[in-house]
């Protein structure tokens, strides 16, 4: 593990963040509808976002479905430390090995922010081990979302609730394992209720899901939007070396401190 | 939901559990220093143990691997309230389609507890979503399991802590996502410890993964082992009838309550 | 712990469980417009409806603040399983000896359901460590009560939502530890929501929140919310023994296994 | 919640970290055996490390019961991001006063590492709702601390295990609430487990309780325990501003957006 000087380093470096954010940018949202909203595409105004408000913190770049490798090549994954998912209709087009790539990455100590339709996103679903199923409904609900863990890094300086005028509703019952951490639940003109910010810890990686974010509604350039996936970022950032599990040991009790580490870094 | 006689014959009504144990149970399994432990098997003394305690509050039923549908048919899972399972050295010859039929009655409300080695069996590892990757030395070390939740029912009537003689030793880091509930921890011989009783729900199953039990020692005979794999089938079997999310709503905000249950029975 | 004869007994015996319910019961109570809604006090609607539900699984009292010991003796508490807490104007006459005496009971194993303003009785906020505030308004709201973990025994056989016409608004935040277990989310008419049925294990203790209900509302007649109360006395009944934690282990590292129970039973 | 601009500098911002070492320091520890291993007091030690470790990014003061009162005023604590606490024989002599301004300090930001033998002291045992008891033995263990949770802050840069090579037993059961995170479990030379490191969240406040160290062992000179300290003391820092949480909500259920902050900044 080094020595102490290395060790304080490691406490002191503040390095920047390396976030792609993915976005499957099919034809379908190329034009018509979505194009009026996001122009440039999804993936474009979450970056700009995040650019924006991380400055100095963060590289941002951007990655879509059409591009090789599906837009993620493994050396892209190694030189990602955050990804943001944009998937909707395309969940079936991504590829197992694209999956498993990416998985991979996650349990190492990639950290992944799922958005929205992401939820059925094979990635996510592979990651939760669940259906991931909820309700909805496309008829201009307004939601609110509120806090329920105002100590959590990702609640920081948004307002209470989060008011977004026109929203499509996700309810209950949400079939995802229980949350490690649970920061917002909405609300819509409806009266469900919706989970809408979650966070899991799968090997050494961090994941948030968050719902709020559509293709037909100007959501992503909503300011309190934008300043809740900056701070996503910022937490699902892990600094740590990736994590490699050996599963052999000593093969006496009596020695296992011989060769200890069973976690190292790659 | 019925009226308020169904209601009260559901709180009242305390059926027999339909228990099946399955067991991979190779040629490895039946011949040489395994059939010296388990002549019968490792599913037949799982079985006899929960039959012994659990009397007429269980069914207990056992499948193996050679069988036909591997065991595990549709009509035999759907009569399974909660499934053992024991694998090791054959995880890779359960198939893609069994584990997904099993998958899928888990979310649904099955209970299912995984013993020992079963951690790296596909159907945890997909329930999981992570590696499930852990430490592991076969030397011999006593193991000690100590309750760190004793209100649980998985706890109850249980030393503080089992002492198990011989043991093959699983270790930290154990990679699985935090359980929702911790109720045992071990330590070993050499120092190590491990997270040993560790509870989970996915979708409306309840899951327990137990690591005590090995193909070598006499674990699935002692009495306090037996008697957490008795609780723990008690503690997965789920009454509710099965979970079916739908995701249809009503499609204008004001009039969701026309019809409503998003979660129905089977 | 005894022998197999007794393991077996324990795991079939299926004793009736003893409720208290206690209510502060005050003149406020007694008259005016709660009297008009609950003419015999809030307990005794209560008590009737566990009573109707549970039929002979439970034995159902009742107790209040006027009686000796503020109706909560020793005697009486030692031989409740579950006890049922109500409480909004009168929170500070409850005496620090009648909380120690209760908190006590309940990290020894009693179960502990605290009803709606019951979030700022003495007993609920010491077991917490928080302040337990929460956001309120008295108008009228219509109350939404979805079930976010319907795999939980509390969840089960209610509608989803359960619908109240009229209630008391209860928002967000509310300053509660982490709950061990989330059941139920309400969203109000304002848009607001609320953790409204929330699972704690504090000792051998099982407690359950629970925020709907309310003395000038007819919320305690209703029939989903009274199967809600019914299913949280069974889930907070602990049939296991007192826990008495010991502090004392041997004090040799090698001989600590000769008088190893540090829980035990009185 | 002020504007973008604003917010931009709260992300970016990475003030120093105001921390606090308390000790009881009385008699008992400023001579004899304690002293031998503390000349200048466990408080200075734990100081000196986090100092050596964290240099610029914190400040680090020291206060002891002696001093007025009790070495925490309001003013101290109202300039104190981090609170570490050491206390065994004297935790009786701690006022309830002192106690309640801390609590409050916690529940609005403040955060709160509880060391060692501090299991006992009024404000964890306050914070925690249980009794906070546990097993021990002073008889020369070895401890291993393992990480269950590699991904956690608090984990970075420490071998898997840290190596103890003299301790103080503390085993299971430990009557604390479920940990919000768990992040080390120890083994002892008896075989006892121990979950010695533990985060929880109370209102705005983060507190991770740390088992390792004693008043007889140089624990507080080992450079892996210093380095897990100077991580709590950097995970525990909640840069929010302070929580306000206001009950007064608007009285109609149309108009609660009008004032909506239910939570502000002092």
């Amino acid at each position: 593990m080094g020595n102490e000087a290395a060790k304080k380093e490691t406490i002191l470096a503040s390095a920047s963040v390396r976030v792609t954010v993915w976005n499957e940018h099919t034809d379908q949202q190329r034009n018509g509808a979505v194009a009026e909203v996001y122009p440039h595409g999804l993936h474009t105004a979450i970056a700009e976002g995040l650019h924006d408000l991380l400055g100095g913190q963060a590289t941002v770049a951007t990655a879509t479905l059409d591009q090789p490798d599906q837009g993620l090549p493994q050396a892209l994954l190694d030189n990602t430390d955050v990804l943001l998912w944009w998937g909707h209709k395309a969940h079936h087009q991504v590829t197992d090995d694209t999956v498993a790539r990416v998985q991979a990455r996650v349990l190492a100590g990639m950290g992944l922010v799922v958005l929205h339709s992401g939820h059925l996103s094979k990635i996510f679903v592979r990651l939760m081990g669940t259906s991931c199923n909820l309700r909805w409904r496309k008829a201009n609900d307004r939601e609110l979302v509120w806090t329920v863990h105002p100590a959590h890094p990702i609640a920081q300086g948004v307002s209470h609730p989060i008011d977004i005028p026109q929203q499509e509703m996700y309810g209950e019952f949400f079939d995802i394992p229980r949350p490690d951490e649970l920061v917002f639940v909405s609300s819509f003109t409806g009266g469900e209720v919706f989970r809408s910010g979650c966070c899991f810890t799968r090997g050494n990686g961090r994941i948030f899901y968050f719902s709020p974010g559509d293709e037909l509604y100007p959501v992503y350039y909503h300011p309190e939007i934008r300043r809740v996936l900056a701070n996503a970022v910022l937490w699902a950032h892990n600094p740590a070396p990736s994590l490699t599990i050996t599963a052999v040991s000593p093969q006496s009790p009596n020695d296992w401190y011989l060769d200890r580490p069973s976690m190292s870094s790659s």
